[in-house]
């Protein structure tokens, strides 16, 4: 006899914890755990696993209340990972019982054991990729991808230079970019151990580490075809490398590590052609229009980092227990990634 | 019996005068005035005889060697202006004797009493043009036409703001939004007799007409359907003018009277996908696919001046004897435009 679904799912609830917050503020002080239990799908849904999250700055910045985004309270933290499907409601199709997943979109909450998602939240991803790559795959080296492909197209022989590369989605950039052939010039901040940090990022695939000063001294006007220039800081760095695009080049702001505007004097806007765009994974994701591209993307990035041609950043891995001095950690230690693993 | 076409053009061969430079500097020192003698069309060529040409900070500029339009020297000076063919050289189909010209691109050089030009650099405009309007409309109302039309598909309901609201390109905005019903917001410096101006602009259409201060105190917010900023302005001015803008807006820089750098805050650029660019008239006009649109814009331009739905700035006319002082006065007499009469 077969057993209606409902009343076996319902047999089946599960229970898990999560981390809300019910009101804007310091992300240590205003999350909370919450119990949650008889988690059970209805037609369209599906129960995930998850299996780990990233804390990145937006999900702070979210919690902070200073980020676009905002979900409606309350609202479970963290906006990418990755999980397993452990039951699906009536009319799901896009995923089944044991697929590796991870968010459709920003805003859903990963920072959960146990979620329950509409299905068109979330999407199937390759279930042999590591759990690392799988639960940041969404948004470092999707960003990084898409500000290669979206503005200029580029072909042999033309070059990309970028400040901040040393960020997750700088060596994304870099390792995606010594796939394809186009070198890169990347400019990184002075420091007491600079190279250590080129020899690092020369090792992924850099063609070229530079500090500001090096970049003024060395670059300026020597390459003729640099028709991209990514820019994660803002202020003098982004004017710096968008004074170093070819004509009809583009500068793509997708951060402001210095908190300073973008500075771009007229000349380069009005002689050279010059554009100045914005990138943000996010609102790319929430266009209908990209679906089969994100497909493509996901694909394209799990295959490359099945063959080992993309690397990972390496996170602290953390118990949801000790949310709090992680929280903390992500706003002090900028140097360390991190994650939770449930 | 017929006359050997170019026996008969022989015998009528022309004189004239020309301003020209040799070097860059200043140009009141670098400009000189030369005869030029036995002028005669080869032929695709006409001989113009010019019957004005206004003085224009890029022509300035570029005596000055500071403008990237650098024709090989020696040059004569003066990048618009309006004549009238004298002689056509076998070959030619674009323009007639008699046909009242303009140049088809930049840098051909407008301040001479008579020239010969290839065909191809001049192109015919309504005859019944006064002269001030036909000298004028290769730069102004045209970029003013081309920025409103090339970045935005503005529609009912949309806005404009731009910075400069009182310049020459800017007052055309105001008249072309004026007979297109998009509503501009129009920022000017403050200034003593700002009522004047404000009363000015407000009679040729102006629908806001605000200094900064007024932009930030009541402006901000205030309208959500902004879709379009023009900037002559850049630095501070610039951002707010941005900052005004609906998602997925453009500022478009086209001056940068304050001598700054565009400030572009990242958030925008990022959460908003505002897009900065620049414009240049000249680069358009140099890319073949717009020639087609090149003759509707000033067919379009020219029925309006025609119909009176729109102005001409007045100019302080000049004998081209009195060069030296006109080329000091376009220099520091920013209130009065200067034009060469001959």
């Amino acid at each position: 006899m077969k057993i209606p679904r409902v009343a076996f799912q319902f047999r089946r609830a599960l229970s898990g914890r999560q981390l809300v917050y019910r009101q804007y503020g310091d992300p240590a002080k205003s999350v909370e755990m919450e119990n949650v239990s008889n988690l059970a799908p209805l037609s369209g849904q599906v129960i995930v696993r998850w299996l780990a999250a990233p804390v990145n700055p937006a999900d702070i910045n979210q919690i902070q209340g200073v980020y676009p985004l905002k979900p409606p309270m309350p609202a479970v933290g963290g906006n990418e990972g990755c999980g397993i499907v452990e039951k699906v409601g009536d009319n799901v199709k896009n995923v089944e019982v044991g697929s590796l997943v991870i968010p459709s979109h920003a805003g859903i909450g990963t920072w959960r054991t146990h979620g329950v998602h509409p299905a068109k939240d979330i999407s199937a991803v390759d279930k042999d990729l590591p759990m690392e790559f799988a639960a940041t795959l969404q948004v470092n080296p999707s960003t990084a991808y898409r500000m290669l492909k979206d503005f200029v197209d580029l072909k042999q022989g033309d070059m990309v230079v970028q400040n901040g590369a040393n960020s997750a989605v700088g060596r994304y950039v870099i390792q995606l970019c010594k796939q394809w052939s186009i070198p890169t010039i990347n400019v990184v901040r002075s420091r007491d151990n600079l190279q250590d940090l080129v020899d690092d990022l020369n090792s992924i695939g850099a063609d070229h580490v530079v500090t500001e000063e090096q970049l003024l001294k060395e670059f300026r006007g020597k390459y003729k075809n640099i028709k991209l220039a990514l820019n994660c800081v803002g202020g003098r760095s982004g004017m710096l490398i968008s004074s170093l695009l070819a004509p009809a080049g583009y500068i793509v702001t997708y951060g402001a590590m210095s908190k300073q505007p973008l500075s771009l004097p007229a000349g380069p806007l009005i002689f050279k052609d010059i554009k100045a765009v914005g990138f943000w994974m996010s609102r790319w994701y929430d266009q209908p229009e990209n679906a089969e591209k994100r497909q493509e993307m996901h694909d394209e990035l799990s295959t490359m980092f099945k063959r080992g041609e993309l690397k990972c950043p390496t996170f602290e891995k953390n118990s949801i227990d000790d949310f709090q001095k992680v929280l903390e950690k992500a706003q002090t230690q900028f140097d360390k990634k991190q994650m939770f693993v449930y």
